[in-house]
């Protein structure tokens, strides 16, 4: 495990009560965690944005799976993928509407553009790509 | 199932010359769902901005399986807002890393209120609130 | 002025390491002030997602000025919430193309709500809403 | 001026229904100038993906011009980069703070980097790069 270094900082008073506030809403137990949580949701989004680093995410799908060839459609596209998709979880949400969330862990621009592909495919209604890290940089 | 309309619309010929290249790209079957797609991405959103509209949504986090407690303590979280977690699954992304996607359906606001919580325990080292749709109002 | 409080706050090494280039590389002076910012930025949105609260913001719009009508009915528009309008400013981005930037105050729903309308009006080809602060809260 | 092109595309009545809606809400015309406008949107954030595609924007900061110093800094920086920065309106919000908007054009990249600078200096309290187009590729 890493070690921890403490230092010191300043705000304005005002800055401070506010922070404190938000830190009292979301149930952080200290200004260290609240601070270093924005920090590395900084740091997540550079990873993101350099095509060649390596990160993992989710992509989640919502689609209905009575569209004809639709699930075998989507398996073949992930079975193409298969080196970057870790795991995939099915989800019935209603009697039609299926949510399905892949995490998925490689270069920031492949995993783009496999998001790109699953969302593109008809009968995919709704898709998202989440951006997260392997928590490597993130010590 | 629910039957389709046909209408037209007019566009100038460069903005629809970049919308086929785009298509292309992201392989979209045709140009109805690419404009579609990008429809629905504005209505979820829409859907998250009102507090009580039903949604569905992912929420991932990241964490150090070997912090003293921190499983037990997200375990004891997601049981306590088990009516809106459906499912979950657990990758095991690294030696000391895992990530956990939690998919939920429910109120907008309650959804953002268990998604603070998660990310703000101490050991989630990255956590993010993916939003999507039931797909009910999609269809 | 407001009286600024000093504290400490402590972080695993590479995190701060991680920390350490971003703030050279955006030329900041030191760690408070970037870790002010990062706050900061987070109050802000908190503002813009309750209706209520007064904020300020700029709203950004590009259109062709050749559009017959287009700029009367910008202004009316415009005119029509000059209580929320504080100033424009024109800028001839080509011979076809202006970039026109309000700078506004007021609630955040009623800001949104002008913004929707603005980019809404035919010509307009792009608009933005841009949330910051009156600074009144972020002393 | 550019020639317009027609095209049909369906849509499930449910969805449509939707649009509709927020069209009228919005105040678009028609479905045409609310489909384009959705385009549109998304081309501004390729261009402005790509680090040498000509962008335009505005950098918008918060200030309190009582802190010593500042206002030469911020003036000097914007002159080192006047081939960017094509204008600049100030808008007093407050006895305190100052909102200062910027328009820009230039690479997708040098505008981020500007935009960094300025909202990292010491005194500016927040800070917003807002993404936009010359208008060029959106005829």
């Amino acid at each position: 495990m890493s070690g921890l270094i403490r230092f010191g900082i300043s705000m304005e008073k005002e800055l401070l009560a506010r922070l404190d506030k938000e830190i009292v809403k979301r149930g952080y137990p200290n200004r260290s965690e609240a601070i270093r949580d924005l920090i590395r949701n900084q740091l997540v989004e550079l990873d993101w944005s350099q095509d060649d680093e390596e990160v993992a995410g989710t992509i989640t799908i919502i689609y209905d799976h009575h569209v004809k060839g639709l699930s075998d459609l989507l398996l073949e596209l992930q079975h193409d993928h298969h080196e970057m998709i870790i795991s995939v979880m099915h989800v019935h949400l209603e009697h039609d509407n299926c949510l399905e969330v892949m995490v998925i862990k490689g270069k920031a621009s492949e995993a783009r553009d496999l998001s790109s592909r699953l969302i593109g495919v008809k009968g995919v209604k709704h898709g998202k790509l989440t951006i997260t890290s392997t928590g490597k940089g993130l010590k």
